[in-house]
């Protein structure tokens, strides 16, 4: 078995060179410090305490996985001391501001620690995962009595934490959620409810765990309005335990390494986070750097699925290969073949643009929270409101699909436990469901992101997109067509769909596969102009992938459109 | 959960009402007693014993799976009970000879049965999976001494089988197969090696089980041509224990309730099948109706997760689906949401379309055997020649990723193992990868079968599906330029190929799924043409996957032509 190799050089590559991230940090006062110097001290460490220390605990994560007994779940071996080690060192504090104990870093160097984290175990980083959201939130909503408590902690990552959103019957459509808070004399709650699909709702990698849960006052309305948003904690401050429970854990696909937990609230105490009814908004405020997380999730795992298949097809003779000349050997290199040498070429294409487009993504929260002006950050806001849905969505459905031809390159060996890639496979499938499936990505972007202002801001989104390539020395027409047919068809979609309120639910997966593709054409286009000065060794290993985005992945791109133009068109 | 439920009713239309079957068998000798009313009730009988004792079973053999101990494989709770029953009330020996115990059935009956075992429970499944290649082998090749002993036992299932291919460093390429058969003076051979992926090559289903092994003799050439067939049971005819042993079972993906063995063969005392260095050939006989039955097993477990998907999606609410009135529920159902219709009515497409093409060919399997004359049978060999890769590699494909599409609609509850529809997902990835991987199935449909003899019989095979359409009241214009499409990339390929030897391996994937995409469209047109008099509500049942097959599956029809174009011009 291959273990994963966080490949921090070429990410380093992809932040520095291809998109430039030192200068626009320094640029900023908040990150006036940050150098590529750092940045890259930074990602080393990174990877070499991923590689070392959070790798080699995957496949017992997998194999004997997260246990529950009489209401307490026990991590897999070596989970716990890892991740003391983890917050320790300050892993989780990468971004979190300095007075609450952080280290003030971009959001990007976060987001490149949990792209390779995911790649070596996804399952543990599932603990750590949600901490951020969480801290944002605390940060920005609660009071100043639960922040002296819990907002240190949660951005040490000394404590972990929850979301308890979902319930048995109340899963994509939260506002069906029926949890109950009542309210106490002293201005607490007591919260009385199931909550289901709970990541690390409990475990052992920490002293105490925070849960966030949405839940109704008694005189709330129905649906999504009437949530509010609590927080209560496994152990109070005095010592004493709450009132959650931990029922079970489920039976999964794979993730075995992160309790998925069933959580029940018996009347637990809980103060209130931010305004009645105002729950959801506060956890929706965390939501782009939530999924652009799960992009990454999804970058990580394919890389792993992807190194594993190389390793193996460079190693690996079967059959002679055409057009090769008869070398000493029985057969012929795996990697030698067509039909796997495209596998390889593909996803790895798959892999870099999605860096490119995640790190990018990631700085451009970076400017949402630090911009100079109201202007830098509403392009930014931009940026994100729209490419971050895209991302999660393709990206995970990647890992998924991509990982499976990864694991087709093994042959039979793909599919027993031993080299490891059918658990990457296995482990990514939940990441096309979880923060919003990925066909609710389809609709915000579309239903709610796209149509509302008329297409406004994705015109503007594909303006800077085409600003950004004109400065090539070669700018393929194909690209400038495939823009121009975007905003075509999101001009029909606009006006079919005044008539027929269905028409952009028809069409969202396909519009959001399209945009990707030309988001993917970009990140590439992008790569290929930083590549002008290099040597011809280091050219060849970009030459591979990009071709086979031009040869087997942007041709898509007139596929989805057709299928768009047939719903435009249908009765 | 949901069982699964063998949809029988609707097999049987598109045997009888589609295909018009009974009339094209009743015509041949071998079946003139092969009535309509005969096959319905073999196909009730069938429906019942494995809706009511196979499928119960599917759940234990995932989650227990079958057990390796000190050499010895036990089968989990109730498999052998089953085998048993499923043996002796004659089910595996359905198309086999009269004189050899059989029921002497058409292949299309067997094909249609193994299609519900496989939706029902693929690990037990793979059992008798086996077995009647092995039956065929051992009636063409083997000496009738041979026959003698093993014929019977293998014709009614009595004992089972296994193919002994696979060696650790030898998979898709068996010319690499070091497993050696020295000669004894009483006529038999020693067999020595290892050999790894067998699959039934331990278990407790049956008393005895007969081993087909690939061996090389001493003075054999390397490669394919060096490679002999052997027999060797667990047990010889005195009672005494062969030298074959199973050293491990494999921990694998999916399909628990299959033992995939190592095996080792220490001197094993065996008799050789047919003549030295024909070995290959002899287990190439059953290939068209080996690799059919993989097929067969994709269609079933796409239905499996279909048929748990649709039933969630017409039992669970969530959200408002847009264009729907408001109804008194708090939500509506998940199958009124387009993105989910979207996913039901296309994987139904795929399965509709699987039945037609499936049956079809077994119907063909069941004319080379008992076809009029040269000229029918020669017509059918082609049909199965060609058509056969292309199910074997498009359905298994389907069963994982359109699967994968089903468990999406239960969102959460789809990762989690009580709904079931993930052990589908994890069960059908193996069959993108055995009996020849899907990548090879594409080599051997443009490389071995329609290149060689210059596509005369792809144009041939292009000219039974177009005359078997011109009769049609609607025949759309769009298909025939498909098809004449197909002709003319397919020309391209044979001029480019004969200058650039890899050529036709660049573009072989691509060009299976175009062909399979032709084929596709001529079942749904089929079936629509069967249906001119049905009554509406049967007619609704089948034109929403219609409507999904022109709208979301045939557009990758161009998608591909157009990667193949690129190939052509490609430097």
């Amino acid at each position: 078995m291959t273990a994963y190799q966080p490949r921090t050089e070429e990410m380093h590559f992809v932040l520095s060179r291809v998109l430039n991230a030192p200068a626009h940090l320094q640029a900023l006062p908040a990150f006036a410090e940050v150098d590529g110097d750092l940045m890259q001290q930074v990602l080393d460490e990174a990877g070499k305490f991923v590689g070392e220390v959070v790798a080699p605990l995957n496949r017992a994560g997998d194999e004997i996985g997260a246990q529950w007994q009489d209401g307490q779940v026990t991590m897999p071996p070596g989970f716990r001391a890892a991740y003391q080690s983890f917050w320790q060192a300050g892993w989780p504090a990468l971004s979190a501001r300095t007075e609450d104990g952080g280290q003030g870093l971009p959001s990007v160097l976060e987001a490149m620690l949990y792209e390779i984290l995911s790649g070596a175990n996804h399952g543990w980083t599932m603990g750590p995962g949600i901490l951020h959201g969480a801290y944002e939130c605390i940060k920005h909503h609660a009071s100043q009595e639960l922040k002296d408590i819990y907002l240190r902690k949660l951005a040490t990552g000394e404590w972990l934490s929850t979301m308890c959103l979902t319930e048995p019957h109340a899963g994509s459509d939260l506002g069906l959620a029926r949890t109950k808070a009542l309210p106490l004399a002293d201005g607490r709650y007591a919260l009385s409810g199931t909550k289901i699909f709970i990541s690390s709702g409990d475990h052992d990698l920490t002293d105490n765990i925070v849960h966030l849960v949405l839940a109704r006052l008694p005189d709330a309305p129905p649906g999504p309005k009437g949530l509010s948003l609590f927080l209560v904690p496994k152990f109070y401050p005095d010592g004493s335990r709450s009132q959650v429970h931990c029922d079970r854990i489920e039976e999964k696909m794979g993730l075995h390494g992160s309790p998925t937990c069933v959580m029940r609230f018996d009347g637990a105490v809980s103060h209130i986070i931010g305004e009645p009814g105002k729950g959801l908004n506060a956890m929706f405020l965390m939501m782009n750097s939530a999924r652009l997380h799960v992009a990454l999730q999804g970058i990580g795992l394919l890389d792993a699925a992807w190194q594993k298949a190389d390793a193996y097809a460079n190693e690996r003779r079967q059959m002679r290969a055409p057009g090769q000349g008869k070398s000493a050997a029985e057969a012929d290199l795996i990697a030698l073949h067509p039909a796997m040498r495209r596998i390889l070429d593909t996803q790895r294409a798959w892999i870099d643009a999605g860096r490119v487009l995640a790190y990018r993504t990631a700085l451009e929260l970076d400017l949402i929270a630090h911009g100079p002006d109201a202007s830098t950050q509403a392009a930014a806001q931009r940026w994100c409101a729209l490419v971050t849905p895209v991302m999660k969505a393709v990206f995970t459905h990647q890992a998924f699909h991509g990982g499976s031809d990864c694991l087709q390159v093994f042959g039979g060996h793909g599919y027993v436990r031993e080299w490891g890639v059918e658990q990457n496979v296995r482990d990514a499938r939940v990441a096309m469901i979880y923060e919003g499936t990925n066909e609710i990505q389809a609709i915000d972007l579309l239903v709610r992101k796209i149509l509302p202002d008329g297409a406004q801001g994705l015109n503007a989104l594909l303006d800077t997109v085409q600003a950004e390539l004109t400065d090539l020395r070669h700018l393929p027409a194909a690209t400038l067509e495939r823009i121009a047919r975007l905003r075509d068809i999101t001009s029909s979609i606009l006006q079919v769909g005044s008539q027929d309120v269905a028409l952009p639910y028809r069409v969202a997966d396909d519009y959001l596969r399209a945009l990707a593709l030309v988001l993917l054409d970009w990140a590439w286009l992008r790569i290929e102009a930083s590549l002008d000065d290099e040597v011809p060794e280091v050219d060849q290993r970009w030459r591979l992938p990009a071709r086979a985005l031009r040869h087997w992945v942007l041709p898509e791109f007139d596929m989805r459109c057709q299928m768009i133009t047939t719903q435009l068109q249908a009765d």
